[in-house]
């Protein structure tokens, strides 16, 4: 009698060609799925994440699902998988769900983060995990943007070239930009970030809850808001860019490796 | 005229065979002075760090003097290190000091922290910079065997063989354990350190503020507090151990990956 399982996944994408598997790089998906084949006693096990994410890009709560006969407990199946997988792959969770939950098609909301590091110097504990922006930032211009794009909009213009989705529109529900201060009641937690009390730098955070992402959407938006943050676009440009549906309006791509896929809801 | 230069230096130490320049493995001290070396026009700079790490441990605010002839202003200086040097290590500051500032001997403070992460999944963002201890911790415990190692005592018996220093007497100034829980109001913050939102799990920070240490003190001190939080050993014993001035009876050592030189002082 198979269970369905929800898996709710974290991993450092530095190392990984992203989520879904291909033929030689390797991806986390493939990693998950093989160490749940000898777990199973099958060849192969097939997982359906939430959604894809790039090469290089994070997660801290991506959701996959997943069809098994094998008959121990989650607990059990969430130490074995951790015993098996790499350390930059870990199951933070093991739900047992009703037969017919897909992590694709049920997912409500997710949640991305971007990190950004605007002083002149990156702290090397970051370097994975922030986008090094070298220049002062104008954090209220940004928020102003990031909060135009709130609602339901057509996202025609921060879609990457080759995206194939049936339609462009999506609704954001939240879309804002805060500064961490490197000030004495965070700097312990900066501690656990490798961030330095003596970097006088700036850690900026983009987070954005939607439907539903375009393949390079949030990337787009960041590198349009730091452009704007810069001083070198304005607050009404994300109003035009966006009503435009152009993607040779928007700026250029933010790298990968700032954002991560903080959670899937359903 | 040769002036002298204080470095503030941040480093990521788990590809690092340690700050201390050896024959062939890659450290901190060497690619540093590889680093200023042709900035200098010479074939070898030595740099005087505040004191050495070990292999696989971090530093957010390590310090070192140097004698350079090189004109150019700290600015440009920092600027052309931080250019060739790997990422992993990153010059923070440069500042000019009156000529016989020696960053070792003028040591006045270092701050040393070590960070914990006590649940049963280690974030992969964090497996670098935490030392993951899967098990219930007594924070209140910890935190007053830590509060013991408080004023100037003999610290042998958190000295490693091999230490070869003429008095392991030392003055702390300040011992204390802290938990940081995943709640709210740090989310923010440690999304910038890949902790999950979805991980029920707690991060512990020891800070230790002394005038000196010894060969793995803190790593010997965190592993005997690890004990202590586990109940396998007590408060008293704490207090014994530091009295015996016996290495035979502190806890085996902590790993190197969860500490950090945080700062030094002069």
């Amino acid at each position: 009698m198979a269970r369905t399982l929800k898996l709710t996944i974290a991993y450092d994408g530095t190392d990984f060609a992203g989520w879904q598997r291909q033929a030689t790089d390797r991806t986390v998906q493939a990693a998950i799925e093989d160490a749940l084949a000898p777990i199973e006693g099958s060849d192969r096990v097939v997982i359906t994440g939430a959604g894809r994410t790039d090469a290089g890009v994070h997660a801290a709560g991506q959701v996959a699902s997943v069809k098994l006969q094998a008959a121990m407990s989650i607990d059990t199946l969430q130490r074995a998988l951790n015993a098996t997988l790499p350390p930059d792959v870990r199951i933070m969770a093991v739900d047992e769900m009703a037969e017919d939950f897909n992590a694709q098609f049920a997912a409500k909301r997710k949640t991305y983060r971007y990190v950004l590091w605007s002083s002149g110097v990156v702290p090397p504990q970051l370097r994975r995990y922030a986008w090094h922006v070298p220049h002062a930032l104008d954090i209220d211009a940004m928020n102003a943007a990031a909060r135009e794009l709130a609602g339901t909009h057509d996202f025609a213009a921060f879609q990457a070239a080759g995206g194939d989705v049936v339609t462009t529109v999506r609704t954001v529900f939240q879309s804002q930009t805060a500064r961490i201060e490197s000030n004495a009641s965070v700097r312990p937690v900066l501690s656990a970030a490798g961030v330095l009390a003596t970097a006088p730098g700036d850690l900026l955070i983009y987070e954005i809850v939607g439907s539903g992402f375009l393949r390079h959407m949030v990337r787009n938006i960041v590198g349009t808001l730091v452009d704007i943050g810069r001083a070198r676009r304005t607050v009404d440009d994300m109003r035009a860019i966006l009503a435009s549906k152009d993607r040779g309006r928007a700026s250029a791509t933010a790298p990968p490796h700032g954002l991560t896929l903080w959670s899937v809801d359903y």
